[in-house]
């Protein structure tokens, strides 16, 4: 091969982490929320797909609707990004073929960030969307609630305060490389390190710091889903690559919630970093997750 | 209802449950064989499966066929039972069924059994099945290996050895309630101990003693595949019920498989019990779970 063959874009997961290499993370939470848009979205949206935007309680939301999906069924999803930030612009590619593989709606809740707006303001938001999708008159057994890394963690909250609230939930959960443990004593944190291209302890202290500041204690199973009671949360998919350090937070989630009697699926895709699922334009292991989360939706909402 | 009506049999696990409860485990390692030959084959295997005594090596097996089938494709299987019970008949309505679902054959070995054959007898036995299996021209790819509960453990094991031999492994593995830790660290042996029917901690010190006994080392990976290195393990689906002491061993193993690049998918079942696809004849969740197992390794063996 002639001069110039080593720029050419690589294959799979390779290509994703030259990618995320090329724009490193910022410092500064303006400046990480631009970065996160723009790896996020450096793959647009795909031509078939319709959305618009949507005020979900005062709470800015964004339906989204492939061809042949079902409307009167919806995939609620919560962006990760660490609770200081992600939008529905950084996840829309992920939501909306997220949609198309469940064959239903979306709607992407674009919820307050720390650190402007720290715990528990996420929650309030989660709640008034959810609210307001079952006033469009969706039964809670026809959404499916699905979320990223910190979103995932928002997804599992808002199951525990629903049922507080004595409200119905969703019909399932699906959780992408979830963050449940915001005290970080994951062993993967350490074993993962070297080899996550994204996530690392410093940082993740710095998200919580932003989002739960001292004095909010981070044991509290609604800052750190991993140790909340679980007894009659739905069935539940929790995806997660080998590649992240928070692997653990993961398989330690798969552990209590199956012990709690849920109905759980863990699955850890091999090489596969955080939130990979985000980049299925160009990574076939993204597209596959995305598939087999359709079909587990499937399975749950009627 | 009239009188009567509380001896009617209930549905489900609980059925199940009360069915293992008027059989409970003796004394004696004769006499548990003959028991669980009994309460695993309580029902029938069905009407149009086919099957045939073969010898493996040496080693005592069985074929198996449903209609349908493909027989160049085989699931090789390895019972449970602690390695001091469990034979081809106790499992033959959960392997026939299973390659049902698989839509391929299954190879069933009767490997021999501890306190008179303990450790690597058995592995030398499924190390001779494999290599016969081998030698009838079905191509490793061919193969999914599967197990439950000891069988799991063997079949961990046996790619273990295969590795160490430079030979190659089956296409997949599928565990159902496997038994992974004989050091007996896991903590749902004390949590899940009022939970669990079948599976307690003295009794699984007996099977460790009868087995394994002093002075070989149990935290060897042979012994406990736990503590395996799964570098270059086939894909794995590992299956376990919310209502098992041993519901740890099988989230460890997914932990650690998964974390050593394995593409694993763990399942927990709420209520179901230790190996509960034993009984799918009467039991819709032993179905659906092996409906599940034959859909992972018809994914994997082409």
């Amino acid at each position: 091969m002639g001069n110039g063959s080593r720029t050419v874009a690589k294959d799979g997961i390779d290509a994703i982490r030259a990618m995320l290499a090329a724009k490193p993370r910022p410092v500064g939470w303006a400046e990480r929320r631009v970065r996160l848009d723009e790896v996020g979205a450096v793959w647009p949206v795909a031509d078939d797909i319709s959305g618009e935007p949507v005020d979900c309680g005062g709470v800015p939301g964004e339906w989204s609707l492939a061809p042949g999906a079902e409307p009167s069924r919806v995939l609620m999803f919560f962006h990760g990004g660490g609770y200081c930030a992600g939008s529905i612009v950084s996840h829309r590619r992920l939501a909306t073929e997220a949609g198309r593989a469940a064959r239903m709606r979306t709607l992407a809740i674009g919820y307050h960030l720390a650190p402007e707006h720290p715990y528990p303001a996420a929650h309030e938001d989660a709640l008034a969307a959810w609210r307001f999708l079952r006033g469009q008159g969706i039964a809670a057994g026809a959404i499916a609630l699905g979320g990223d890394s910190a979103g995932a963690n928002l997804a599992l909250a808002l199951v525990s305060r629903l049922r507080a609230a004595g409200e119905e939930g969703p019909a399932c959960l699906w959780l992408a490389s979830p963050w449940t443990d915001l005290t970080l004593s994951g062993s993967t944190l350490t074993t993962k390190d070297a080899d996550d291209p994204l996530i690392h302890k410093p940082y993740l202290e710095e998200l919580a710091d932003a989002y739960a500041p001292a004095p909010l204690d981070r044991t509290d199973p609604l800052i750190s889903p991993l140790f909340a009671d679980f007894s009659g949360f739905p069935p539940t998919l929790i995806q997660v690559g080998s590649a992240e350090t928070l692997l653990a937070d993961a398989t330690r989630l798969a552990a209590a919630m199956g012990a709690a009697e849920v109905a759980v699926t863990l699955e850890i895709w091999p090489r596969m970093i955080h939130a990979w699922p985000l980049w299925n334009a160009r990574l076939e292991e993204g597209r596959k997750a995305l598939e087999r989360a359709g079909e587990f939706v499937r399975d749950w909402v009627r």
